[in-house]
């Protein structure tokens, strides 16, 4: 039987959600649901996102698909009412209370809500606390060379700006560094290269302000560069993204260890979509155990990522 | 409060378990309990495997750290019905029917077995089924260049060979290949260096028998090198080992990907033993959730094993 489901938010990763779900026998997609007046390019049925509640009967799952700067924390409290849900919520330090809220609502409703179902946080929160839970000490995680969201974001609200984005780059030496257990809390892990436009006038002032934002470029080895509207939308065509992460440490019988987990990425947008998709089937599991409430990557046991006839044929080449 | 454990075996993934436990304040070492006489370097308190039934009050987990040839399942099949048990079972064509066996003795018993909690099988299943969720292909794993232990037994099986064992190597080339995802199913992936002490008059058919072995050694790049019994023992020393694990593919999209996962530990021994007193926090959630019978690292949140406390003070930074 198919799982009926319904994607929110019509970006990059809905859009990729959305290819992936069409190829997929597995699965059925309902309707695309957004703000926007929008098209789907597969003809996908689309609705205004307030026509949700019509769809009670016929979709199973919601997979979001929006940003964690605005959309993800009100729709999920909102649609979790109804439906299981997915999100990849990426706000770090507001992760513990987007999971406490969804999970008072969802254990409500008796529905599952699977959050921060990307690749950071998600498979990168399972291998640190895998890596963490061997080596009692915190991995280092470098991300990139690729285009940081939470980045770019905050670059758009500096006044004046009229459109930007960052690319992350590990330091080399820095990675080199963690690799042989040298890396310090103050080693610098990554440089910051903006590219902004915006009116000549205001380009010294705007290149300060990017500089001083705490937490995400303050202290931090940034680069502004100024350059045409039209230089933004190119650059933003560029979706490849890489991210490491190292432990080497000592167990507590003094021999040394090491664990490195890497992902590279031709496309983020559909990486994150075939990690989403892939949580469809934990909710299928969960919903058999009869769990409901709100779940990160780190709560569910790995086999539920599987279909259960793939877990019985290939049990004996994974375990 | 302290966590009551007993180890069974005490050959060297023993005495490196012993090493960490009293190490550790979370942990009170009860006993060790062996077939043969012993004394332990840490004066630990010894026992014959026969007394085990003395220890129900005292000992909460029992670590059986006992070979998968011959011990594990009758030991852990006798002990899951008075304990706890973890253990390290890598007899990977069995592992299922030994789950299923152990799974019906814990229910009855009221108890939690965690098996295959080693690093292979153990955290790289965890990693294997983690990647062929999200490629929905199976990842190539390579093991090495160190001793394996299953191949060594094998060699040892073989007629006239008073001692003997096996070094794995990696085929450098096949890595690249996987890494490449130009790796075939013909591909060899491995070869392997034995070593054999022998008396003379038997070399040609010990090597014979040796390259002929199915499964382990035929058709596979093999070489027989005889040595002295005192070479061996020396070569035994050599603990350090090796894997990694490729899963180069294309999204549903159509876009490449890449996942990567690699290992080194100076000593095998002590890496085995570091994942398997991490699992003694897994039991400890898992009886929490009202939950027994036999598990595996797969079916496991990754959560579970870290201390409730550990997991609270660190979510932001792993999450």
């Amino acid at each position: 039987m198919k799982i009926n489901i319904g994607i929110v938010g019509y970006g990059n990763l809905g859009k990729a959600v959305e290819k992936i779900l069409i190829s997929d026998p597995n699965f059925n997609l309902v309707a695309i649901f957004s703000r926007r007046m929008i098209k789907s390019k597969f003809n996908t049925l689309v609705e205004n996102y307030n026509a949700f509640l019509d769809y009670k009967n016929k979709i199973d799952i919601m997979l979001l698909c929006g940003g964690s700067k605005n959309d993800l924390e009100p729709q999920s409290e909102e649609l979790i009412k109804h439906y299981d849900i997915i999100n990849t919520f990426d706000n770090h330090p507001k992760i513990k209370n987007h999971l406490d809220s969804l999970n008072n609502l969802a254990q409500n409703s008796k529905h599952v809500a699977i959050a921060c179902a990307g690749w950071d946080p998600g498979i990168f929160s399972i291998i640190r606390t895998l890596f963490y839970s061997i080596s009692k000490q915190l991995p280092h995680t470098f991300w990139g060379k690729g285009i940081s969201m939470g980045h770019s974001d905050a670059i758009r609200q500096v006044a004046h700006v009229d459109d930007g984005l960052e690319f992350t780059i590990p330091i080399d030496e820095s990675i080199k560094k963690a690799k042989q257990n040298l890396l310090s809390e103050s080693d610098l892990k990554h440089e910051r290269i903006c590219f902004v436009s915006a009116d000549e006038k205001h380009h010294k002032r705007i290149e300060e302000d990017i500089k001083n934002i705490p937490n995400y470029f303050k202290g931090q080895p940034t680069t502004v560069n100024f350059v045409s509207i039209n230089k933004i939308f190119k650059l933003k065509q560029n979706i490849k993204h890489r991210g490491i992460i190292i432990d080497n440490f000592f167990t507590k019988n003094n021999t040394s260890a090491k664990l490195e987990f890497s992902v590279y990425m031709k496309s983020n947008p559909d990486f994150t979509a075939t990690i989403m998709t892939m949580y469809v089937y934990a909710i299928k599991h969960l919903q058999q155990d009869n769990q409901f409430g709100a779940f990160t990557p780190i709560d569910i046991p790995i086999k539920y990522l599987l279909k259960e006839a793939d877990y019985n044929k290939i049990f004996d080449k994974i375990c």
